[in-house]
């Protein structure tokens, strides 16, 4: 079975806005084998919208409609709708009330443009939207689904989860997509694909997509036999071990869990506390780190010495070793890393230090060169990264990469 | 004139990526005046694409195809292309010049595989790759532009500022799209529209776009009349002079500058320093303001005080005040910025405490309550927020909100 989703709006064709519910629909879709075979973003023109449309239901069993739901003049998604099915538009009770419930609530007069809202092509069925005005639609057409849904995210994402796949389920018995998937940090993608390729390349019922993304490649191996699903389970299993044992410690996950997750996960269950010291990350470890609900069980915090009066103030590094090897330096991310253990009494010191650019770059100190510093009870090292990308980049992977080294001694 | 722009790659299609190239090529193409009117992402089966190109020719004046010209046998961009063109395949040797000195260079041989990326439909011109092995491509039909580029963001980027708009520029008399953009920090969108809308609704010949992002409102104003451009001026000079009186000091830019940057600007221009004492941020704000190149001239630092001990041994909070309001109160943001001031030395100091959730709410303490504090040499202020949306979004509001008011006080 194959979906559509259409997102309208004119926004969405700026060079502001990116369509991004789509990523939520597809997701739910994917698990009950529902794949999306296109996404098309429109504006809010009547004939642009109509071609998109019904070009849509020849192609797809399932079209969602996503935005121009609501009570102006651009909102036109169920005018289009209607005339392209060839139904009349019908106001409808049960939307009515809601809407006037609603503007009751909040306190805002209904005006007779709101009174669009509750205006329905025939035979179409009304979806309650419990976090705004716009309900969203479903009608049915020669065997095809169509879906029209509000656009704000939080209203669709309620709506898709709670609505939109009982409905699916009603008229389409689910073949759920059957896969693995890895998720790898500090390989690059070449390097994943040449020590997995001789290995997957030996499975004929088995799709391999590989995703890069600063730092963290995504593995997936996705079953392509249906009528043989009986099969997968020990396949899929006997696949995803011999490729964990080819990339050892890398693979930091078999699910959907984060690094920040999974690193946080092994301190807690170690019992282990850990503080940062900062500069060229700013603070990007310290969030992402936080990004976390209940890091705050094995995080005691960090500072952002961006300046080196910091770093000596208050961590206490040496200003002598900052003048003689600079703050970009192996022996500055070591001292960080120590002190920032000692000051916050944590069991581990993480730290970065680098040139995240554009500017301050040397000949000697080019531009992603980065140290980052770890101490624990053992002792305490340093590693030496040459980073690719702009100054986002360069800190995100900076910050990553620190977070897995701490996830791979932990191991 | 429109464009559309067809992203290519079944990656495109899962839920884990989106297509931003569209963004990019948007920004250049708007700013000569064309306007794209329709976005589609599609895999990679011939007669998939076939149908979307197909489409796209018969709207667009210039249609652009993103992706499908590498090696393998997924990439079927140049065979598609060719088919719907109805022109044949043929080796073009710049191109295989190209190819040849870029694997050499790579030290990567080359397998008949690659001679595929040298071959062009009859009467295609090359686009030279600087940064890559898949040439760019570039055909005309019937008065139509076909522009062929690869997906990595960081070859297409060179290939549309480098030659992509030059080739236009041969075909096309550039008709500069006229706007104005002003940003708005610590405003709700339609609290910003209630105050503008009686201003914009009376210039008959401007468009109007409001777009809201975590704590951020966008407003673009449009001239709508190519044959009267000698008014654009004066008339869009006087409609954002009367918006920036309603909106006051909530105004942050005219222009394309980040809120960091004005704020960095505004630091640097009065010579004040600033630290940063974040608990539920965890990092963020630090993160923010380091995203500005050059912000270690005023910034100092900050300390990530995630632990109520952190609290009191950085900062030296006094350990009572936390055990009697709590780590969440107005007191202790207060103490926090007073004191990350003191210890750092610096003009001013600015701070975070809130519960970012999803856990750690109370009934007293409900969760987006975030307190954040201010301290200069006049003195130290806090303010209650309440914020809505998850995780993330609570954090970055926060952080945003808190510089928005450093901004404010810089004024």
């Amino acid at each position: 079975m194959r979906a559509e989703i259409i997102a309208i709006g004119s926004e969405l064709l700026s060079p502001w806005r990116l369509d991004t519910n789509s990523l939520f629909i597809t997701e739910h879709l994917n698990r009950i084998g529902v794949r999306v075979w296109r996404k098309t973003i429109v504006g809010d023109r009547f004939e642009d919208l109509e071609a998109v449309f019904s070009s849509a239901l020849q192609e797809a069993e399932i079209v969602f409609c996503i935005g121009g739901l609501g009570p102006t003049k651009d909102d036109i998604t169920r005018e289009v709708v209607a005339a392209v099915l060839d139904r009349k538009l019908e106001m409808n009770q049960q939307a009515l009330r809601h809407l006037e419930k609603r503007y009751a609530r909040i306190g805002v007069p209904m005006t007779p443009n709101n009174l669009q809202q509750a205006m329905v092509p025939e035979g179409g069925e009304v979806m309650p939207n419990p976090n705004g005005t716009a309900p969203g639609l479903f009608l049915r057409q020669d065997g095809r689904l169509v879906f029209l849904l509000p656009g704000p995210p939080h209203e669709l994402k309620a709506m898709v989860v709670d609505q939109v796949l009982d409905l699916i389920a009603r008229h389409h018995v689910p073949a759920p997509l059957i896969y693995r998937h890895l998720k790898i940090a500090s390989e690059g993608e070449s390097r994943v694909d040449h020590l997995v390729s001789p290995i997957y390349k030996s499975y004929d019922q088995v799709e391999t997509t590989i995703l890069a993304s600063a730092g963290i490649v995504d593995l997936f191996f996705y079953w392509t036999q249906p009528a043989d699903v009986d099969r997968s389970g020990p396949v899929l299993e006997e696949l995803t071990r011999r490729v964990k044992e080819a990339l050892g410690p890398s693979v930091y996950t078999e699910g959907e869990h984060t690094l920040e997750e999974v690193t946080g996960g092994l301190l807690r269950e170690k019992g282990k506390t850990l503080a940062t010291a900062e500069s060229c990350t700013g603070g990007f470890l310290g969030k992402l780190l936080t990004d976390v609900s209940g890091s705050s069980d094995y995080y005691l915090g960090g500072m952002v010495t961006y300046s080196n009066e910091a770093k000596s103030a208050w961590l206490g590094v040496d200003v002598r070793l900052i003048e003689e090897h600079g703050a970009v330096s192996p022996e500055v991310a070591r001292a960080m890393a120590e002190r920032v253990r000692i000051v916050a009494g944590s069991d581990i010191g993480l730290s970065t230090t680098g040139i995240a650019g554009p500017t301050g770059a040397t000949a000697e100190k080019p531009l992603g060169l980065v140290y980052i510093g770890i101490a624990d009870q053992a002792g305490s090292e340093t590693r030496k990264l040459q980073l690719p990308g702009d100054r986002e980049i360069v800190r995100l992977r900076s910050a990553r990469i620190a977070i897995d080294w701490l996830r791979r001694r932990l191991l």
